[in-house]
């Protein structure tokens, strides 16, 4: 690593408040200016998909920019990150979306810290929060692997996605769940609903570390498989 | 090819699975949250073009990432893809969209094998189809020639005009046909119309052949034709 | 040129056809869709800009890609195309521009050939097609000296700016004026109102070949101009 | 410096003046076609992020592509511009801003030059100008370290989102926000309000200057912070 801790877990705080000031900021704008929540739900996706790509991009060379500790799970499974970093990495994470949540409050003049009554529970948002956090490891995994230097743009682009085909929204994010639990905004929810959600989002990424672990695996023979 | 055989396969039922899942979910869920059909097709149309560029960075290294019989049937008659693992292909994409649509239900809480009742026939329909098709695979065909790292990109901005410019919203992809005639939901097909859009697909797939293989020629005399 | 003549017209035929389909198509679909007419501009905006990155990535190595008799003019003004070649390829496009509104008419079950009705003409009109075209051969000038990769995209991310910036919605091409004024849809503009048009479309092109050309030459000497 | 002091200044007048045009004449035109504020926004948002990272890329090679007396600051902080180019330079952005609104005004038809009644003050609005400004600088600086040639993208994206997660919709520029001033339209801002604007902005300028001087600094001794 060519940075230091301290530099990178500031990366990492600083990458996930902006990723969380974003989703629960455009929400509270999208939410404000319609009545019609597909218009919301896109300026809430448009904002999503393009902040994450300028912070993988300018974060990334870094920390690595996962702003996510189902991401730094994975790439601890793998071995490719120490477990003591990991758990420095993720407890930056989720003070950053913390306070994120706090930044787009203050700029909204809202009440700086609120509790969420959004309820998302039930087996099919549990579903859809394993497809997209399977997707969004997959994308990183496989990302990394062919095309180094466009993850900031497939990461940005499944997130886009993502919002729409899952019937979640696609959180695919444990610091981000806890983020938005103190926001009773468009992009709010439930804290008693967020462990089903962190339950989920392990599991889709356990999956994708599986999957792609065996699918990214180069043949010597391509008669093997 | 550097992968075998079972990876490939995997990787096109993978990625043909996850392009209707997004086409299928992304319709669900812009359905449910707005009356103008406008909106609703915007919010189907961002989420499907941007999940191509993903799905063709992530899997195109593995398996060329063709997910659709009529690129394959498109690489099948240019000779560079034997018929064998052509037919293979086919099979794995027309598993992974009826899988796609399977698991975009699961998520939505819907039934998840549903019969569509949405006409989509007739001449100007299948004009739109032959039209999608020949653009679609005219796009591929020059973009390997001409910008093989642009690809992902150019496919996925091609679908997001053609679902818009052409009068049937472009389906362009005879396996995504088919897993979009077992969901009865905004991106719906009616079984019976399934065979007419296939069979227009396949002739734009073959116009498409027969010019571009023309016009990608370059020429050693530039007073030749 | 590596291509011969007839390859190259027959790709400026092509491209400025799938152009002008896709606004002409992209008009209808959005303005059968919606009441809404910023959504339906919206809806006209994407796909044009989507399909011109496409566009101009599979067709710019055969001919150019400049679909447009005013990026054509430009050229020659500059002697970076001969007279005779700039003529037919002048021609290529006016007669793709009529074809691709002649096939998205038949996509959408129109009368092939129709008069348009809507007016677009004055003084506000013709300053904002100068304004649009200056813009357009600016950035084709200047993207062609310093980011040539980039220019499907540059051109591409213009009109989409370019459609709501300015008061026309920004035609700044006489061969896609003269396509969309057989069709008396969305996209279409009152055949009376085409000259005013083109003529303002050659001033824009002039004076963007007059500035850029000052503006991009590079200095010798730092302290001159 | 390739490129003489007066190229320099032109490019950051032009591109300052088509930024603003850009802006202000997408507001009105979205405006004028919808009642919807959320798909009035999006009109604005789209149209700005795209010409963004046009004019970045086309002028950038120039004269460093500023359009911003809070990014020339900011690189005249870290002595990366003499201060006598810098306050030619702020001279240059100012009076292209203000063209900007003239231009767009004369495309629509509307008084050349008004007095915007649009309020938008207060300490939530300063924060967000404090935010949008820091984020701004901040992508501008580490993406010129890590990925220079990704720049307009990145500031084209940041804005992109920034219309949105901030509350003020993210001037994030004193040139634009004078620019705005003399437009009574969607995108002007009281020029009693100005002020305030401007010095949230210096402030988000210097403080990104000072967090990103200290965060992109590689350690030597990964131990060391």
């Amino acid at each position: 690593m060519i940075y230091s801790l301290p530099r990178r877990l500031t990366a990492e705080a600083l990458g996930t408040a902006l990723l969380v000031a974003t989703v629960v900021g455009s929400g509270i704008m999208a939410d404000s200016l319609t009545d019609d929540v597909a218009l919301a739900l896109l300026g809430n996706t448009l904002p999503t998909g393009a902040i994450l790509v300028v912070l993988i991009s300018i974060l990334g060379p870094i920390s690595g920019a996962h702003f996510n500790p189902a991401v730094t799970l994975a790439f601890a499974i793998r071995r490719e990150a120490p477990v003591s970093d990991a758990l420095a990495y993720i407890l930056a994470q989720i003070a950053g979306g913390l306070a994120g949540s706090i930044v787009a409050h203050a700029m909204f003049d809202l009440d700086l810290i609120q509790i969420s009554q959004t309820a998302r529970t039930g087996g099919p948002q549990w579903i859809a929060e394993i497809v997209a956090t399977f997707g969004l490891v997959g994308t990183i995994l496989a990302g990394v692997r062919f095309r180094a230097d466009a993850v900031p743009w497939l990461v940005g682009l499944y997130i886009t996605a993502a919002y729409w085909f899952t019937a979640s929204t696609s959180f695919a994010n444990p610091a981000v769940a806890i983020g938005r639990a103190i926001s009773d905004t468009f992009a709010g929810i439930r804290p008693d609903d967020v462990p089903g959600f962190i339950l989920a989002q392990i599991i889709g990424s356990v999956l994708a570390v599986l999957l792609f672990g065996w699918l990214l695996r180069p043949d010597t023979d391509p008669q093997d498989s």
